[in-house]
């Protein structure tokens, strides 16, 4: 654990400059819109440690490893979000000196990360070897209203240097990319050109040809008056900028605000891409900084009205759950069904940016209640689209009659993860797919996109398990061999507790959706019947299968089983293992942590909090006591769903730890790997561990359940949920809750099962 | 299957250019001596398809990997044999005419590698574009007698050509590498120099530093007089030789002999390198082709008159027995204990030559049988010498106490697999390398061995038993996790018969060893047990795990299991797979394989040989009945040791169908890759199958055993065996044994457990 930064409620803040942090801040302090992100790379020159990172949602590379692969069914290619040109250089000399935080003496130095406005802004003072100090203030934003445009405004207050300041806004084509395994070059700088007011840098991915173009304007002030200097065009090889400089007295203040157009052929033809960047980089010049980012917080406030989480008395909570909804707003704003999750957000290029099944574990839920449901309709539509890739992916792994089996991690719907044990052994995903299904129609009541989408995606998972099962003649029961479930600190099992249950469970859900939709469409149902080759004769082998499944079960203690074998592996718990060989992923050989107890992440408990309807409380309960000890939390959802279980089966005190360490595994590097990237996902586990765990939200019966449990440190929390065409308000207290119903009509919520119809516009305050 | 090659007792014929199949003809005709060796590529030029293989045992290259292996204990290096310098170039004009059997018109092709005198022969006619006419012959041999010494003569004799007939004898470093993850270069091209009678070339390894030198001369014949014409000096980057011809009239023929040495750092100093290969060259030239042969063609007939196998009536398994010693003493001659088996021969890159179990499984028993004591302790010392680097190995994966866990592939003792599956998984490695003291000692009665490394060695390896089982709560009993037994169409899988067998075997053995070395030299033992830090109270633990340890066992049919969890599997035989998705490893993606309960290679019947004291027949044959059918036999060693199973169980038919396949695997590409490189274990499993299978030898109590089941088909079968210090040849017919004690003194010889002694050079012939 690495902690260094301050608490406070709305930003994140680094006092005095931490040196030796400064890739964990990159990481911390990375910005990003939902389309483009940036790491918290300084703009100047800076000879220290440094990832640069400057992202496209939806840029990606296929890197060729046809030579690590000769075996059947394995990737030749290896995916991945690629680091682009960087548009948010300003380098910065004194004369003939080029600040630079390495080398420079640094004082007063304070980065905030503002995320009520969305802005990064960093003041310092800095005295360079001749002795010239300067203080030095810079902002930036990715603009949320213009998902093209971002701005920075760097500022220079000379406090004993006379003598000419000069500023270098840039377009930066010298990428590396941290995450090549070959060492290749993933971009071919086209063109570099710089006019009079406008340069631009215009690229192309190597493979998929994907088309890039930034392009900067600024504007330069001395004494806040604008200064009209002809700056020197630099147009090299692979950068393009200006360089402009001014002479200053001490006390003098110049300030240079970079306006940069970031755009791609995914939104623009190819053609006219130098173009439009050129144009929308002048606009947004001619807008200026105050009505760029006056635009850009408007966005923002609209969001913290709707998404906020308040934590009353608990700073340490308080900042991390806003840092964690900030992050997954920036990462993903459902305007894109061609986008995902990107796990690491814009901040890294750890786990190349592809979606796994934490979308649908965690992701989505965050998103139902958050944004309206076309934004996890489109997390859904992305799966829908990628059907027939995964209906090829499963042929290729012997599977027939439409059988659909989806990528463990993807950009594009083909499988992008070239590790067996991922890729052919976690299936458990193709269940958890299923369920985002019954979960969003749960939630919005969308039944329709059953009929256009869900069914067709439905029978062809169905088809997967029916195929992937085996009758086991020992046991006279079905049995699913050789998967690895959730928690993949393991590999190859057989009866994987999850995976049977989630199989079974599709199964059954498939069944039903086929009589709901040829109930609500029964053209649609025949024409799809007809197009897909189904009939319902199908189900028979499917019925047999749910109602003959095996479940492991371990029968010391009558706790369910996470899978054959797992008695006999070496037990050990968490806390018995010293602090100098956690993460054991970064101390243990794999083959260690496969034998041994230890969980990654919640496996069985996970199959407990996704049908705890299955469940009564002390079995819940049991279940925890036996597997929370091995578990060792080393993914990023882990500790959020463990504090939601935990909440749920009245272990406050528990939830409360497990909840701190969730929405703060990045602010305090839990995973000590936070200088490679954030991990998004979990903070989507943390949203729910407040909203589903302390909460105690539920949704049956179209309608919204709460069982608040406020942890004892609290005062009290509030969130806000959409659900249908209500938003809704609520606010629990240790003794009372209040909930408004600040839009859409009259609804029922129900608070600790009691009904209640508040009507629209209204506000209940009832005693807990 | 490919079957394309003619049946003869003592060569292997391809009559006819079978052009699609010259990637398999350049594995299945390669030469080697055990240090150098060579594919068969043609000595001229050649546009059609080829796979250039020049290599020197004990150089290696190690491909830094670091970028796809960032887990812990995973190796960054993967260690590989590298193709060399190619020293066999030969190209060929007709004025300006090059040339190519891939475009020149080719009759009477035929090629013939004959194995009694160690030489490949190459006769063709060809006829260019313009219609010249030539009668070729090539012949070559890497020599026995001089292990730094090649010749290849090269005679053409023009049909219809008059004009100029030029040779180009080259050494070529313009090297390509199949097995590059990267595409790296491995080599630097030091120096090439052309002197007036010698020319080399002068390389280094990009890493290791190993350098390797090469030097040629030559003479040339017309009309098989000495030509004395001046050449052209060829002199380039990378290319180092002579150009030299003459003019030819109809009927006349030329011939040029190029007489190479092949020289490395790993035998001589760097600085001596190139003077030393030069001098070696023209020493060689000076010989001339008649001694030189003459010297190889003696070490050959030595050979065979030591380890000839005959067959009388069986062509095709005649042929195909002899290939496979052939092939064994190409590639391993027993004086080197710095190298051991490289299992693609010199015929390849496929398995990158790396030494794995297969050496103690099957290969140890053939030197054993038929070289001098010398040669099976060599490939025990090349483990021994690696025991500080399996201590490091086991220490990386958490193991204490001087544990130690031998690699699964290597060069030079540390791990260059980098597959967790077979690096950490395949650990029963360990436990044949225990068993090949035993049966080293078992068959030389060298005790001396123990004293001196062995001991040290078993305490090292019991140490990582002790450490690597687990007690299980549930089964009250020790268990085994997370391995690959010797079938590793397995993963992952928890007690894995074979595994828990020979670990508890193991301990038994090395405390048996532990006393026998304390009555043996107590004093030794005193200093060793100093060394290693033992105490006898270690053994304690170790008769509690062999006491107590959980073995599976099939409750449906009394037959050993596989492993827990066998019995869920999806259930195949291999009859039912049709032709077209066989082999299953390239037709079926890896989980089809993990699930399905096909075998890869012996697993449960490979214990049941080692062990066969343990079990009567009822029970093998029981166990081979049952697992058999499921054993695609996609391991070269498989066939040859189901054929022994079979034979010792009286299933005749089985043994020798079984046996033909294994001698044959090969030469009728039954891999679908012999193209790639052939299977050199394998060949050492034919041998078994032949002595230990259909001669049923055994050796208990210091003395041999023979129980003959000559198959039908066979008329006779004969061997010859060095054991101890005897030489004794054996010839079995349906109805009578002949045993010569060829050397030695006196010795009892059990045949079907009836004692015999047979006098010093004396004959014994009995009834069967």
């Amino acid at each position: 654990m690495n902690k260094y930064l301050q608490y406070d409620p709305w930003s994140i803040i680094e006092e005095g400059f931490q040196e030796n942090k400064q890739l964990a801040s990159e990481s911390i302090f990375s910005i990003g819109n939902g389309q483009i992100g940036q790491r918290a790379n300084f703009e100047e020159f800076y000879s220290g440690e440094t990832q640069l990172g400057s992202y496209i949602g939806g840029i990606y590379f296929p890197e060729n490893i046809a030579n690590l692969n000769k075996k059947i069914g394995y990737s030749s290619n290896s995916e991945k979000i690629i680091n682009a040109p960087n548009w948010s250089v300003i380098n910065v000399r004194l004369n003939d000196e080029k600040l630079d935080l390495a080398t420079w003496d640094v004082k007063n130095f304070r980065r905030v990360l503002n995320m009520r406005e969305g802005i990064l802004e960093r003041t310092f003072e800095a005295t360079s070897f001749k002795g010239h100090r300067i203080q030095v203030n810079v902002k930036r934003f990715l603009s949320m209203a213009e998902t093209e445009v971002g701005a920075i405004s760097f500022t220079i207050k000379s406090l004993n240097f006379e003598g000419r300041i000069s500023f270098q806004p840039l377009i930066d084509g010298e990428i590396i990319n941290q995450n090549t395994i070959y060492n290749e070059t993933f971009w071919n700088i086209l063109q570099t050109k710089t006019e009079q007011d406008v340069s631009f840098l215009w690229a192309q991915t190597r493979k998929k040809d994907f088309h890039f173009c930034a392009a900067l304007s600024y504007v330069l002030y001395k004494n806040n008056e604008l200064l009209n200097i002809n700056p020197t065009k630099i147009e090299k090889e692979k950068v393009a900028g200006f360089s402009v400089g001014t002479d200053v007295k001490i006390g003098e203040t110049v300030c240079l605000n970079k306006y940069i157009a970031i755009t791609s052929s995914l939104k623009h033809s190819r053609e006219e891409l130098t173009e439009y960047a050129c144009n929308l980089s002048l606009a947004s010049q001619k807008k200026g900084w105050n009505q760029l980012f006056g635009e850009h917080t408007a966005v923002w406030h609209k969001i913290w009205s709707e998404m906020d989480i308040m934590i009353d008395s608990d700073l340490a909570a308080q900042q991390a759950i806003r840092y964690n909804i900030f992050q997954l707003i920036q990462t993903y704003n459902g305007n894109d069904e061609k986008q995902n999750i990107n796990p690491g957000v814009f901040s890294g290029e750890k786990l190349n940016g592809l979606t796994r099944w934490d979308t649908e574990a965690v992701c989505i839920p965050f998103y139902l209640g958050n944004l309206n449901q076309n934004t996890a309709r489109n997390l859904l539509t992305f799966r829908f689209k990628h059907l027939s890739k995964a209906i090829q992916n499963a042929a290729i792994l012997g599977f027939e009659n439409g059988a659909a089996l989806f990528p463990a991690a993807t950009f594009n719907g083909k499988e992008s993860i070239n590790e067996w044990e991922k890729s052919f052994g976690e299936i458990h995903r193709n269940g958890l797919i299923a369920y985002s299904i019954f979960d969003y129609i749960r939630y919005t009541g969308d039944e329709n996109y059953l009929v256009e989408c869900g069914l067709q995606e439905l029978i062809a998972i169905a088809r997967f398990w029916k195929q992937r099962v085996n009758f086991s003649e020992e046991k006279n029961q079905f049995v699913i061999c050789g998967v690895a479930g959730p928690n993949n600190y393991e590999c190859n099992v057989n009866n994987n507790w999850f995976t049977n249950h989630i199989a079974v469970w599709t199964l059954k859900f498939t069944i039903e959706c086929i009589e709901k939709v040829k109930k609500l469409d029964n053209e649609k149902f025949e024409a799809l019947m007809h197009e897909i080759n189904f009939s319902d004769d199908e189900t028979f082998a499917w019925k047999n299968i749910a109602e003959n499944m095996y479940f492991p079960v371990n029968n010391n203690n009558g706790t369910i089983l996470q899978q054959d074998g797992f008695l006999d592996k070496f037990k050990i718990k968490a806390s018995e293992i010293p602090e100098s060989q956690l993460p054991v992923s970064m101390h243990w050989t794999r083959d260690r942590i496969l034998r041994s107890s230890l969980i990654k992440q919640p496996d069985v408990l996970l199959g407990m909090f996704l049908f705890e309807d299955n469940f009564d409380k002390e079995t819940i309960s049991r279940n925890y006591d036996y597997y929370e000890p091995f578990t060792v939390h080393e993914s990023a959802i882990s500790y959020g769903i463990h504090s939601l279980i935990a909440s749920r089966i009245g272990k406050e005190q528990n939830a409360m730890e497990l909840f701190l360490k969730s929405c703060r595994y990045d602010l305090d590097d839990l995973s000590c790997d936070v200088a490679e990237g954030l991990h998004v996902t979990g903070m989507a586990a943390s949203w729910m561990a407040v909203v589903h765990g302390f909460g105690g939200m539920q949704i049956k019966n179209d309608q919204l359940y709460f069982t608040p449990r406020i942890p004892v440190e609290w005062n009290a929390f509030s969130f806000t949920i959409h659900f249908r065409l209500n938003v809704l308000n609520f606010h629990f207290e240790k003794e009372k809750a209040i909930v408004q119903n600040v839009k859409g009509s009259d609804i029922f919520v129900n608070i600790n099962n009691k009904p209640f119809n508040i009507l629209s516009g209204n506000l209940l305050e009832i005693k807990l």
